[in-house]
């Protein structure tokens, strides 16, 4: 093995375990990312981050941890998936569940009326972690929101225009952007009889026939929630209902419906956002889903999430079983060879997601919707009313990693255009001379870290490593003031004098296209 | 004010603090970055990966978070300023002290046996925070590293060579290079007759020579370290010394240095470091300095740290002295204000950094060395021996924004390239098909989120967020299928056929400068 090598995290001595006394891991549920994780990983960001600004979005930043009086009661039940950390001196402080939470604090400290803003970042939340699922306890957020007082559905129109903006941007398979409105929802419920104070639970049952056949949501929404059979019946009809424009038209003609002035005002609501949306050209992507109702308490107007369809999405889920079945089986075999004895691996094991039987693909891969009073809950004086959206960059990520191994498609690690070598003994001067130049010329440029390395040992790197060009340098080439030039990939050799090879080479380099 | 627009973290409805029931603050010693700051920072961030990059490194991640048993015995005495998570289920956390530690455990676990990597990430210390000197208790870290079994000097010149690099491209005025060597210092120690147990404590007592008069090192090293006063005169003699090349040549023919096989190695070693840096052009920067020890216990070969110079800091040091004393007074006002009452508020004045009469102006702006033995602290088969440096990027943002308030510089927070706006009613759907077209085109738009804006409120947007074009289209502009195409900054306003005005907007854009 070339011991040249400085870029492939799989150049390992010995992949069986002596760490001694240390045991030698990241943390439960989370992980490191490698040099072509990372690149996969800051290739999705850059286009993400080029949508935002295309719209004029700017950015912040705000602490990893918040006081935790901050967080609390803004997250119902998933609040006990919030990391604490230990009291720093009276201050009781809380990893950051989301992105959103920290903004409406940031708005409301700062007074702000009004901006138009993207974060990335990772937050943190004590789930069950599964691997296999890419379900973490670290994972990024991607969050871009409008905040402040504008008219009906124009920065609502422009959160969806962006969602689709970046799905076909970062060209992963055909996509679906559902959308609902939560007072819709709420007139819907309330017309079909449901109790003011079961709205929330009736929605979150109603939120799974995505998954889920209408015969056991109804099962739940009778004998879990209590809600009468016939009151079911009424939601089912409506909760079954998808499409289009016409679809908005066609409610707006239920009487029943449209004397809930909750209701009514959704209607109008979504009709101009269809219409806005025709004119951004992404009408044929949005389904008006009746069904979709989003977890978190704090939406208050229009809702929305993207899914990603196509064969990518089919290789995945089957990828997702497999994956997670070898897993199952494994963990059968270990759990069968530890005989009981309850050693602290078979622990960690048996704590692990067990359920191999649901395999759930792919899922939504972004979302998000408006809340107008999250703002509030910080100041009672202040009214920011805000939309935005969240992209599941984690999903995207593992999406963008199956496409690549599917299609053996080909990631660069390290950006470097050129190597400089050396075939005979004496010459790391000469190298270091000719690094210098590329250098200044702002030319990605590596030479080999031993003194004397072997020309084999160098060409190879530039092949593992997917280098474009190697400079060769040799005895001959130094006294006639020339350089060899190879293009690594064909090995096609040429000569060039020394005062012409920055303008050869940049010349060259314009030409080649980025791997990826 | 205009009620349109969306960037300014300055558009604050009232400053009095109202906000009720809620501490609404970030946790102490954190701050927020508002989009001004972000796009400082991000234009720092930009230019340190480009040198990253130009020399060939891949970057990885790493969690916010580690098992505490990686970071325990990795700091000395620091270790008091790790913050601990709360017990997860039996898994102690504490979040990173820095990346360097980190890394050594991601080399260790995967068993690599050579990386060129960068890491930008943020970091973790209780410190005591003080805002006016940007000491944070959340910071970021931008480290780059070469691990591997590589020949004398070869790595180390090019770590040089890139903090030379970056501090070049980042443009915040001149800067030395401090160079000294562990085995130099222990060889140097060791001559002049310091115990080998006292070796750590002598050296970081001669770190301080930058900072303190040499008499109050001596007395320092005599009265509470208990060092010989002959020997304290002796360690005088060398630590005075700097230079550059020639300062080698005369402590390699100083015959009891020499003597010293771990002195007489670590000369041989700055000698070629000195010749390689010479063939990078970076020899004049370079200053070899004997009393450079650097505080971190893991280093041990040539170390290094950069300082900046000129006119700038002088500038900084001045506002920091005056921010200082103008907090000091502030204070002394709220404490006699409280006359005795112990609030929180006061609590806390109490406890920040009351020491105003030392200015540290900024200070070393980047450093590393060599560090052969950390990842075989985690694993005792692996020998990987390691080189690198940290950019001190919140003192490079610090000194970026003073260089920015000083030469009144230019900054936007948003890149957007075209504001469409409309001087009549009724037209936000003409307002949007121009936004999709020129979106379509990858030109960044934006355009109001009211339905019937004021022109001069649309305007004044633009003038404000330093937008350099405006589109503006009204019934007569639509009836003769043009636009009316305003540059901002200078208020002309040229009238645009609609089919060309893709083309005419993207060949002005190319000849916009970017204002930072």
């Amino acid at each position: 093995k070339n011991d040249n090598s400085q870029q492939q995290p799989s150049q390992k001595k010995s992949k069986k375990d002596e760490a001694g006394k240390f045991l030698l891991k990241a943390p439960k549920g989370t992980r490191d990312f490698d040099p072509l994780q990372m690149a996969v990983r800051d290739n999705v960001f850059k286009k993400i981050i080029e949508c935002f600004q295309l719209h004029g979005a700017v950015t912040i930043d705000t602490p990893v941890f918040e006081r935790k009086e901050i967080l609390t009661q803004k997250y119902g039940e998933d609040s006990k998936l919030i990391y604490d950390l230990n009291d720093q001196a009276g201050e009781l402080l809380s990893l950051r569940y989301d992105l959103t939470v920290p903004f409406a604090r940031y708005l409301a400290m700062n007074r702000l009326i009004n901006i138009k803003r993207y974060q990335i970042g990772k937050v943190y939340r004590r789930d069950q972690p599964c691997a296999a699922r890419g379900r973490y306890r670290e994972f990024y957020q991607c969050d871009f929101d409008i905040a402040g007082v504008y008219d009906k559905m124009l920065p609502d129109s422009e959160c969806v225009k962006i969602m689709a903006d970046i799905l076909t941007k970062v060209d992963l398979g055909d996509f679906q952007i559902k959308i609902n409105h939560r007072k819709l929802l709420d007139g819907m419920f309330e017309v079909c009889g449901v109790p003011k104070d079961k709205i929330r639970l009736v929605s979150s049952s109603i939120d799974k026939l995505d998954k889920t056949e209408w015969t056991d949501v109804k099962k739940e929404l009778v004998e879990e929630k209590s809600i009468d059979p016939e009151v079911a019946d009424k939601i089912g009809e409506y909760a079954k209902l998808s499409g289009g424009m016409e679809l908005i038209d066609q409610l707006k003609s239920d009487e029943v419906l449209n004397k809930n002035k909750s209701a009514s005002e959704a209607l109008d609501d979504l009709d101009l956002l269809f219409k806005y949306c025709a004119i951004f050209g992404i009408k044929d992507k949005l389904l008006f889903d009746l069904s979709l109702a989003r977890g978190l308490d704090y939406y208050t107007g229009v809702i929305y999430e993207a899914i990603l369809k196509g064969d990518l999405v089919d290789y995945i889920a089957e990828q997702q079983k497999k994956a997670l079945a070898e897993k199952a089986a494994a963990r059968a075999v270990a759990i069968e060879k530890a005989k009981g004895k309850k050693t602290k691996e078979i622990l960690e094991l048996e704590d692990e997601d067990a359920d191999v039987n649901v395999s759930s693909g792919v899922g939504t891969v972004a979302a998000g919707g408006r809340y107008d009073e999250l703002v509030n809950m910080f100041d009672k004086k202040q009214n920011v009313p805000c939309v935005g959206l969240s992209i599941g960059v984690e999903r995207l990520f593992a999406v963008m990693e199956a496409k690549i191994k599917r299609d053996n498609l080909k990631v660069r690690a390290c950006e470097t255009e050129v190597y400089v070598a050396t075939p005979q003994k004496g010459l790391v001067e000469e190298r270091l001379r000719l690094c210098q130049m590329l250098w200044e010329a702002n030319i990605k440029t590596e030479h080999s870290y031993k003194a004397n390395p072997k020309i084999l040992h160098q060409l190879q790197y530039c092949e593992e490593n997917k280098i474009p060009y190697a400079i060769i340098i040799g005895q001959d080439e130094i006294e006639n003031r020339v350089v060899k030039l190879r293009e690594v990939a064909s090995r096609a050799e040429e000569t060039v004098p020394r005062e012409k090879l920055i303008e050869t080479l940049s010349e060259k380099l314009l030409k080649t296209i980025k791997t990826y």
